[in-house]
């Protein structure tokens, strides 16, 4: 092996790319990119094609496919984020940087470094062994930081080329610093807009106030019905499918190394507050909520101006745990609106996107297999962790491919993700190479024809699939 | 009488000068109309003068001093608002066009035509009589429409010349078309804004909402908090020192002829709502009210973008009834607040601009005096009018002057007074000069040293003014 072809130069020479997947001008830099990493997995033994889309290409690339063996996915992207503000940058985005053990760089953490860490893996393996324990495929896409628009198409075109039983990703965050973490699952989400109106026009609030239902008074009690004082969604039917915490969930909430702590440094509140009965961890992964993203209406700028408004409105999302409908959340939220909406307004409800809850099974043969490889490398038992957040990818995965997709961790909290000086430290970068070998004998170990899903979770079988 | 001194082309004369109080460019016309009128005035046998002030000048008339006659000031105003948006008048604002026997021009009936058939009124009695029933002491400003900023030191330096037994306006509506109004009350306002603070910045939803109070969510709760369903405001010690309605002033409200059906028209909304136990009317005028001028916090552009926000304000005004006292209703309120206020936010309170509310018994001898005369121009008893807006320079008189104002309407329902085609009925305008001939006889016939108060309304003896 030549020194440019030790593992820290190719990730510097990956992050010189400046891949924002968002700017046009950046086109033939996401072009030029694809083909550096279609040549690198060819170098190290696999097939690899750069495939077009209608819109950034796919570098798609395997081992020989051998039918005795298991075949895991591994997905990342090559596109970053763009790097507004680029004056808070302590050096350029695109000439990585390696100080305090860190490499600084757009893209350092999400995703080229974690998803680069895996194919070195995969060459350590091969290099170690001739071959690979499990076959692997290599799925990169260059627009996952636009919301992956051709890749739904491109699952489907590509359907029999991706056939797997297990899919890995590496695109997330450890719980705290280097503490093996395994996600395994995301919550959905289901977005409406409600419009408040009443008069026809701006009133003044001094000719008519006390004789007309005020719209943003309207709007105000809608939202605060939403709530019980006590956190609860107030919404009636909204937790009827809502499965209880299973015991192992509430022992690996209670064992998070995540602090109140360190909630508050993170969101600078004074207190946390929450649905009664839940940890703080316990309420964002795995406990759905009803938030205003957006609340708005008569005057909005300075000083007073004596308006009683036309209208108001307010926007929710609902984050969904498995087991709930986003359609259904939708139609129980609006009756619930309707029954309770004020005398005198009338109000206009706009649906929104909606995206189902994923679900992984960490106690599924391969969740112990990404378990057990985590421990070896880490030397820890791996939290396990619900996230908040919706990766809609996952259930067209599961859709289409029909394999549960595990998410170990290589990201640090502090990794600034999207945000300038964005940092992936070595010993992360390090730690994933050798985590990819230990994953691929682990997965390697599950009997072949076992999936990971446990078919506990109905409503991630459906197919329906809303914009 | 020479033709151009006849009622109407006065009128249109008058009318004629672009007298925008708030575009400096007219500083020219503001000063040309003020000599005009002053002229005018003293073409009658008045003594006028235009006199200065920090901002436009303020034409002062008087009739002879007669120390053995009670006095009556009149307040009008010759300046007017802006014309925007031009493209929807039919005829030029200012070159007044006579159809429909309505005169269309801007300051036809805003305030033009009413202090000028109150100024022809005063010239009626003088043709036919030699003199006046009472003095009369005209004041007419140039800056009403900019919210009077010099009129208050202009009173204070000029007390002894305007000194008055009542005072007497029409700067207002009738309740409906042609039907005579005495308006007695203004409501008072007290205006505040809050901010409530949660994150130090915008969170995602997804990543910690659940674990956090959302500020919208907290906003909202804190704005529903203020009304029972019933429409009564919350706030505790809220109504404390409000008077119950008396029945001559509930037979009022009983007989106005201002139906729900016209409050619906002019409003647009779909059924009115208020306060349980009172008419609209009564809500309006004679009840304290809480509303949100403003909303807004999170997201306000189109689709969704999921922030749990960092913050959210609301800007709220009371509307305040005799005996409430702005401050101390801001107090209650803060203290509602404050005790509201859910878990995991802060709130922030900047307190805004506050104005007594006024009340002028139109039982006492003027009042009746004003109704009488009401009543025989019209024909018809007159609709005793409390209002639900509110004009500060009432309570600078009562203060200054320690006179009260009597309030009848020339305006009609319809005038468009502020809009586009504002509009004065000729026969408004006739019957305004006719009715201050039977206002000065009736006011003549009050005892002298009988002033209109009747000291029942403890906080307008109160010489505190907030800013």
């Amino acid at each position: 092996m030549t020194p440019e072809n030790d593992p820290l130069p190719l990730l510097l020479k990956f992050l010189r790319f400046p891949t924002i997947s968002t700017q046009a001008e950046h086109a033939e830099d996401l072009r030029q990119c694809a083909g550096w990493l279609s040549t690198l997995l060819q170098s190290i033994g696999l097939h690899s094609e750069v495939l077009p889309t209608a819109g950034q290409p796919v570098v798609l690339a395997h081992t020989p496919r051998d039918t005795a063996k298991r075949t895991v996915l591994i997905y990342g992207h090559y596109d970053v984020q763009p790097v507004d503000p680029i004056e808070l940058w302590e050096t350029p985005p695109f000439e990585p940087t390696l100080r305090n053990d860190r490499i600084y760089a757009r893209g350092s953490t999400d995703n080229k470094g974690q998803i680069l860490a895996h194919i070195l893996g995969v060459r350590e393996t091969i290099a170690h062994t001739g071959t690979t324990p499990v076959n692997v495929i290599f799925l990169i896409e260059g627009e996952e930081e636009i919301g992956s628009p051709s890749l739904d198409a491109f699952l489907r075109e590509h359907r029999d080329d991706l056939a797997c039983d297990v899919i890995c990703i590496s695109d997330n965050g450890m719980v705290s610093d280097f503490h093996p973490t395994l996600s395994y699952a995301m919550r959905g989400i289901a977005a409406m807009e409600v419009r408040v109106k009443g008069p026809s026009v701006d009133l003044h609030s001094g000719v008519y106030g006390g004789a007309v239902m005020n719209p943003a008074t309207a709007a105000a009690r809608l939202v605060a019905s939403l709530h019980h004082d006590d956190g609860r969604v107030a919404i009636s039917g909204f937790y009827d499918t809502v499965r209880p915490l299973a015991d192992w969930e509430r022992a690996a909430s209670a064992a998070s190394p995540i602090s109140d702590a360190d909630l508050l440094a993170q969101t600078g509140v004074t207190e946390l507050f929450g649905e009664a009965g839940y940890s703080a961890t316990e309420r964002i992964g795995a406990r759905p909520t009803a938030e205003v993203n957006g609340i708005g209406g008569g005057y909005q700028g300075e000083g007073t101006k004596t308006v009683l408004p036309a209208s108001a409105f307010f926007k929710l999302t609902f984050r969904l745990v498995p087991r709930m409908e986003p359609e259904k959340i939708l139609d129980l939220a609006e009756a619930h609106l309707r029954a309770h909406c004020p005398a005198g307004v009338t109000i206009e409800i706009e649906r929104g996107h909606s995206g189902l809850p994923y679900f992984s099974d960490p106690m599924s043969a391969d969740g112990q297999a990404a378990q057990r490889a985590l421990e070896r490398v880490f030397g820890l038992k791996p939290s396990l962790y619900r996230e908040g957040g919706s990766i809609p990818i996952l259930t067209t995965f599961k859709e289409v491919l029909g394999a549960d997709a595990l998410l170990p961790a290589l990201a640090s909290p502090d990794c600034a993700a999207h945000s300038p000086n964005e940092n992936f430290p070595v010993r992360n970068f390090e730690t994933g190479i050798m985590l990819n070998q230990a994953l691929l004998e682990e997965f390697a170990k599950v009997p072949r024809g076992v999936h990971g899903y446990r078919g506990d979770v109905p409503n991630l079988d459906r197919a329906s699939r809303t914009a």
